[in-house]
């Protein structure tokens, strides 16, 4: 059997035999990218590796009582809802517990808006599906996650970066991307971003919403990590502040997920959109899948109203503080100030470079000679990547191999 | 709430405000088809209807005990694997379990052609979007699968149509779509089609491989129905008839699902392609949601390993069988020579005319009136359509109300 393709995980099966047929592909299809890591991060399921690279949440943090506890109840009580076709929207149960949610992160939006996809990958490729025509422009951060460069790239965008520093974004920026033909969407992990673990600023996300007004630009907000806050002071979405904003509730939509708060295997994501875009998302939805496994929503679905997330929630969060920084303090002891990093405020990554510059990517193979993987920063980067930068997630390794983690990759840095 | 949208029912919400903004959205999704009929079927629901509309399997049929045992026991076994993410390609225990399927179809194909989809909807989409540049040609047949060709418009596809008759497509007539450039692939729905029933005949088959074979062109045979076989001689799938037509392996995908014969809402389909197709449409899946919902995967393959799937076949075969021939009979009763139709041998639609030459979109207000539902057969057609042509699903209408469907279609035309 071939090796399998994990998420956030690179690695692809070996290259057609040679007698294979030149089969005629569409040229984006073919020339979706490959990483040239994913040889090297195939390798994180072997044995003795301590794996910093994935994008996976911590298996022990998911609600395997209060999962099964729903799961169950939604067969013996509702099997015609999970069993049978749905909606292309959503099943309605789910659709008033994530609006529910909404509402606790300040977000007061109209019914018509929701959208459920199947997880938030889906949102951003329906997106661009909407938006994009080959040749158009959209804009993301730089650097940016990596699966959604993928998404639009697929679609035939061409993309504009803006630079990033802690406070995220640097919105002051934006003027930049207004040369040609005005960016279909601004695209941005708002909070804890992926690879960066940066939040917008408060006041960056207001100009951010003036902006979006003024150019009458869609503003796209992904925001996965946001209630994995472990420190700091939360920020609302966009889409809360939008309040704020004449007519930026018109410009703005935000996407969320239940993959890194309940469990990623659900594939449940949602989107709150304006009506007019939600109507033309639901159309294209229809066309990708009908709709998102029932199944998996009226779980979803009967786990948010068993009122267990907030319990499961102040644990994910004390573990994700916890691991984030004994990671921390291992690399501080291990390598000073050779590597740089903000200490995380919540999310799963934390993002370092090198103060000498070393090229991660070229110091990937000394890495995995030492069994520990982390992700080259290079991955990140839709134009001119800082090769010195690396993303190491703390989400998988408990505080006890942080130590052990740092000195493989000071001892592959020695060697390198 | 906006009225929602449902799989094969037509119901829009209705148009946005007129202080909407005008968004940029991409042409091809903007002008994504909308059906004229949606008005009317998303009455479906209404209290006292008899819907011969939709396309849903009976909710009678579904093995809940069977099902509910097997998500008790992979949340009890099988935490980690129902709730991580998982690989692009499916989980293991899955793909085991489907080809396991496919070797009963006659189908005994290499493991890195097979790849999980989100029903076979995405299997579709997968497709287009793999092969299809804008203004590239597709060979489906007239009539046609109506989410289908709404995914090949969506990538920009042309169509080119092939007649149908009793025995399926008229691979005879292939060559009147080498004009052009090659078509990027020829999409049928072999075995009781939808919306015409037909099976396509063993000896057309092998015309049709032979032809592919000869103009380097793909052949995507779709079989969500197939196992609903309840009367007449079984045809093996083209793929299983591939190994006697040298070459034609390397020009022949098969999709299916389990929708029609677990559960729908499960959203599980598959495909078995070439290698090297399977790992390009594995590439793009990725970007569209990384990975079906490794829950409803686990729980199908937990299905499929308890062995009663043959049992829920056989119950689903019977019943079909006598809501087949139910309404069949309540037809000829009520209309005789003026509708005709081929009794089906299997799956859910039966496909009818009016030898009078009705215009059943024209007749579908006085049936919503009399409280009963069909598609017309214009909604089939990528082009010029026949519209005397309806499509009536017996899937959903016990034996016992099919008299009454037929005597208010009857009622129908009498007002008409």
């Amino acid at each position: 059997m071939t090796p399998p393709r994990r998420h956030d995980d690179f690695a692809a099966p070996p290259p057609p035999a040679a007698e294979t047929p030149c089969y005629p592909f569409a040229a984006r299809a073919r020339d979706l990218k490959r990483s040239e890591i994913r040889e090297f991060l195939r390798h994180a399921g072997r044995p003795g590796m301590i794996s910093l690279a994935g994008g996976l949440p911590a298996a022990e943090l998911f609600d395997r009582d209060g999962l099964a506890a729903a799961t169950a109840m939604v067969l013996r009580e509702r099997p015609a809802a999970a069993l049978q076709y749905g909606m292309t929207e959503g099943q309605p149960r789910l659709r008033e517990a994530l609006s529910a949610l909404l509402r606790e992160r300040g977000i007061a939006a109209a019914d018509d808006g929701l959208l459920v996809t199947t997880g938030s990958q889906q949102a951003i490729d329906l997106l661009a599906r909407i938006f994009i025509e080959p040749g158009d422009t959209v804009v993301v951060e730089r650097p940016c996650y990596l699966a959604a460069v993928q998404a639009f790239a697929l679609a035939g965008a061409r993309l504009l970066t803006l630079p990033t520093d802690a406070d995220g974004a640097c919105v002051d920026r934006l003027d930049d991307c207004l040369g040609g033909p005005p960016p279909k969407f601004v695209y941005l992990v708002s909070t804890f971003a992926n690879p960066t673990g940066a939040t917008l600023a408060h006041e960056r996300r207001l100009a951010l919403l003036r902006w979006a007004v003024r150019h009458r630009v869609f503003v796209v907000e992904d925001d996965p990590y946001g209630e994995l806050r472990f420190a700091g002071s939360a920020v609302p979405p966009l889409l809360a502040l939008a309040a704020e904003v004449p007519g930026a509730a018109d410009w703005c939509g935000y996407l969320s997920s239940l993959s890194k708060t309940v469990a990623p295997g659900l594939r449940v994501g949602w989107m709150q959109l304006p009506p007019a875009v939600a109507e033309q998302a639901g159309r294209v939805k229809q066309t990708l899948d009908l709709h998102t496994s029932s199944l998996a929503q009226e779980v979803a679905a009967a786990y948010l109203a068993s009122g267990r997330l907030p319990a499961a929630l102040v644990r994910a969060r004390a573990r994700y503080r916890d691991q984030a920084e004994a990671l921390a303090a291992a690399l501080r002891c291990r390598f000073g100030e050779r590597l740089q990093f903000a200490m995380p405020e919540g999310g799963m990554f934390l993002w370092a470079r090198f103060a000498d510059g070393t090229d991660t990517s070229a110091l990937l193979p000394a890495a995995l000679a030492q069994s520990v993987l982390y992700v080259p920063g290079a991955a990140f980067y839709a134009d001119a990547p800082e090769r010195a930068t690396l993303r190491l997630s703390y989400a998988g390794t408990p505080p006890e191999l942080a130590d052990e983690a740092a000195a493989r990759l000071a001892r592959a840095l020695a060697a390198g």
